[in-house]
């Protein structure tokens, strides 16, 4: 994202806020990131730095691309830095474990500012594609029209369109739990069940996520829209997700601790599958695809009594 | 769909109505169908004809899958054998090219009896997958509750789930214009525009067929179930289909009617395209990624003069 707003408006400085000095050199001396997309070279306005304070200083926006889990913390460390009306571009996916709480909750929270201005960005966006400059749509969502409208402005080019809504909800919750389908999505390719039922499986996914979503005040055409179905078919669908990786082991019988110390990457989703059950219950939704996931997580069930369970739930009228 | 009867039920005798004698004897000799998927042995139970009158003695139920364009003209022919009561399940996607309709106005009119009971069968079922007995979610949808419940029964088994519907308008359509997005979707793939370009492209294509559908009298809900995008991601994101396949060679360049002339099956898609443009019209519905393809098969738009045009559509707020 730092390298398509610089490479879009190149008298803007672009500060990068990392933890690895050694990426950091990376960048500032040969203008490529040596831990991600290392193929790709960086324009020149992108700087990088270790410091909060430098980063943020003087900053028309700031987005926030730290896992979820570890971002109250890392917002409760820099708050003193960040400037009350610094507009907050979330890029992190999934709900804070404990809390069940998104993104546009932990910020306010954590910066202690119930005003800080927030939107969140998100939809069918492989980094590596958009890197490629190839043609990629999203959607930015805020209360603040206004605001949504600037931020639309600042991405808005001609291979990336922008998309602006008010459902800040329905696109949080359709991003947190995409993560979660998609590790059931891998599963249903580790145990070779075929299109028809990842299909099946995908549909009634995005359903489970529609009637929780809308319980918890979004609107239906957000779940239906690119950043809810259009992105839980990418991230379903195609083989570049950590997440999908992780269903797809469990799927070939791999045991979960083993997977996870095996990656160097987080996969989000893992995360976000045990606050589902927690949600579920709260908003009182019947979500037997996303609850078995965290069941499958947790070691409760296997893959393939999962499958079994599913295929047996009363057949009733389509809601 | 005959295979999955008759094995369900071996007590059963089903009728296959053919054309082609070679294949009738293929059948009933070597239970093998010796021109599709034909590396599986078919039940006993399956008896092949090429007459009429005898697939028509004594049915309880009819699985019409002559494709759209020319089920009006058969149906036609074979109506003076046709029970006034005898249910027609219909397997076929698509809109009559002239008229604009979808198989539950085509079949009773064609028959001559308004009351003439119907319903469709949809969802994400790729044959060969049924055929392997993987497991497979599907919709029947009828006006009459109760033929909808016996179809159910009839068609359910372990492996095939299937849910009742009473909104037929909003399966006929997903299934019909489904195709047209397949295609669609092929040309980003012969265009190499990439998976968010896709993901973009099939969740715009989802919300238009909504619009229409809507707009005709079926529920949102069904357009983003099992018979609606569920289908639509399937027909879109896996290789395996004609309408696809005609898509992916208009990508790269060929003309159409090469294309069509080098395929041994009907891609239904084609000549529902032809009745997209009628159809955003007939209903005031703005079909931007349909009408697109519509006017790339009718050689007045370049696929790449499209995407340009997609990507610099107003950029509004999402409904």
């Amino acid at each position: 994202m730092a390298a398509h707003v610089a490479a879009k408006k190149a008298d803007l400085e672009v500060a990068m806020l990392l933890r690895d000095d050694l990426v950091c050199r990376s960048i500032n001396q040969s203008h490529v990131n040596c831990k991600y997309l290392t193929e790709h070279r960086l324009p020149e306005n992108i700087v990088a730095t270790t410091s909060a304070t430098d980063a943020l200083a003087g900053a028309d926006f700031c987005f926030h691309a730290v896992p979820v889990q570890f971002s109250s913390s890392f917002l409760e460390s820099i708050s003193t830095h960040v400037d009350p009306k610094l507009p907050f571009i979330s890029l992190s996916k999934g709900l804070e474990l404990n809390t069940l709480r998104t993104m546009s909750k932990i910020i306010p929270k954590a910066l202690g500012n119930p005003r800080q201005p927030f939107i969140v960005l998100s939809g069918p966006s492989f980094a590596v594609e958009l890197m490629n400059k190839l043609p990629t749509a999203m959607v930015v969502a805020s209360k603040d029209k206004k605001l949504a409208s600037s931020v639309q402005q600042l991405l808005a080019s001609p291979n990336l369109r922008i998309s602006t809504s008010s459902d800040v909800t329905g696109v949080e919750i359709a991003g947190a739990l995409k993560n979660v389908l998609a590790i059931a999505a891998g599963i249903v390719e580790g145990m070779h069940l075929g299109n028809n039922c990842m299909a099946a499986l995908v549909a009634q996914g995005c359903s489970e996520i529609r009637w929780l979503a809308t319980k918890m005040g979004a609107k239906p055409t957000t779940l239906a829209g690119l950043s809810g179905s259009g992105d839980i078919m990418l991230t379903c669908f195609v083989n570049l997700s950590r997440n999908r990786t992780v269903g797809l082991r469990l799927g070939t019988g791999e045991k979960l601790d083993d997977i996870m110390s095996s990656m160097n990457q987080v996969a989000e989703g893992v995360s976000t599958a045990g606050a589902v059950i927690a949600l579920a219950q709260k908003y009182n939704v019947k979500m037997p695809v996303l609850t078995a996931v965290a069941r499958i997580i947790d070691n409760e069930l296997t893959p393939k009594r999962a499958v079994m369970e599913l295929m047996n739930l009363p057949q009733v009228e389509e809601v």
